[in-house]
């Protein structure tokens, strides 16, 4: 069956190469309606390297951050298991924050991994997924649920 | 012109009634996909309290929680300004925190107003909007963008 | 228990009223990043009028629309059976369209009731649910799932 | 700077190709809560194809559709001409349909390419994005705005 294969080429190593390619999936930025670019490069534990950008809609809501399309990228072919993830924006007075919804995206994937918040000029605050989203609420905890009743089913 | 006006009768002053509120709400919950009930109620700065309950879609992701519906509502009757806002669920062994898409809703309309995060007993952790999403992206923030240049226009 | 009730005062009868309540329900429009005002007026089977309006969000895709945030009020309030939905914006050379987000989260609740897309001097295209949403997914067909294997769960 | 380039080796030409791709590509699904696997492929104007898949999330309304996923990676390579976009699921008493978000995510890019519907034996309906999403709004309405007053702005 046809398989589509990613081929990184000349990766370069380290938390300034994962930057880098932050800065550069923001390029792809499809943002008509905020105009507000921004980046992601997710690292898996593997090593590879899966990058995204905003992808906005018409209907603002249904627009997508580049940090879960950069996430969704590397599950949709197999990769589930990240070290950390680079994000990039054009704001040079600040450095760049995930929003809620993608903490707790990158959270469904574990606590305990990295996040790298950059300016353009490349420089970075290192931070975790856990402390960007602290008495988060992740895939272990529906387990756990104790329903008491349910009577408005359909 | 018609309108919809919500009269608040008895409402109980405090925290416990408005976690009470919150599980009152609850009840109302449509989650025939998770099974998994929560209840919301959202008080303003001038008192008055506006209620939500998770509504699900058999699409999972259009969906909308219990707290988002509850800050909608309040907003959908000219009301911005939040005090705090009490989350219920039937968990309990966990006091029920909100997601991050939830807190960054929240953080919309400031980051230093009250989250009271509770079990079915109506005991509750008293944390705030800002400790919830610590480092956070809002409004003033997309004032300060610096777009550099947005090739890839539509 | 603490409760909030809705008192509808003055509800015109009528496609009209209905309209005239959405065109209302504009004015409350959070939308500081698109500037694109929406308001929706749900109407339930046993003739009780919801309404919403969008609320935007720093993070765009985590906004909400007008329609979904009337339907939700009315479901937070223990109403699932609608009868029909009006939406106004401030578009007067075309009739306010609901998204597709929207369209899927009013077939939650059928496919076969009706939705009015207006103007703001009140006219409007009178259509349904079915049609905005053709061979459409919903609740029921979830019950058809043949899952053959799911090797790949957490 | 570092890039990430896909390889597409071995893609069928055809409608044919295109499907079985969006059923391999289901077998990446993250679907923990709904156990409802879907698959997606979409095929731009030059010939390549981008895959995707479900991948959910504890908080249920922050997952996202494979055919979302699909667009969203091409969009992030650079890719924002589609062809015809392919879908995979388990159902073998239905063909799969698209929920109304993605539709007008597809919508964001045109109106007018295909839309395949598949079951698991790979036979198929086809459509179009406009026949999904008759009398939609999309990139174009928001340029007609007339906004009257905005007076509640932040
Ligand atoms: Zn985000
Ligand atoms: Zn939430
Ligand atoms: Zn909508
Ligand atoms: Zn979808």
């Amino acid at each position: 069956a046809a398989k589509s294969h990613i081929q990184l080429h000349g990766m370069q190593e380290g938390v300034t190469g994962l930057i880098r390619t932050s800065l550069d999936a923001k390029e792809f930025a499809y943002c008509p309606y905020s105009k507000f670019r921004v980046g992601a490069a997710v690292l898996t534990r593997d090593g590879k390297v899966f990058t995204g950008c905003n992808v906005e809609n018409a209907c603002h809501n249904l627009g997508i951050c580049a940090e879960r399309i950069a996430i969704s990228k590397a599950v949709s072919e197999g990769y589930r298991d990240f070290k950390a993830i680079a994000i990039a924006s054009d704001l040079s007075d600040q450095f760049i924050s995930p929003c809620g919804g993608c903490r707790q995206f990158m959270r469904e994937f574990g606590a305990r991994w990295d996040v790298y918040m950059s300016k353009p000029d490349g420089s970075y605050v290192e931070t975790t997924v856990d402390a960007l989203l602290p008495q988060s609420f992740g895939p272990e905890d529906l387990q756990m649920k104790k329903v008491q009743r349910i009577p408005n089913e359909f």
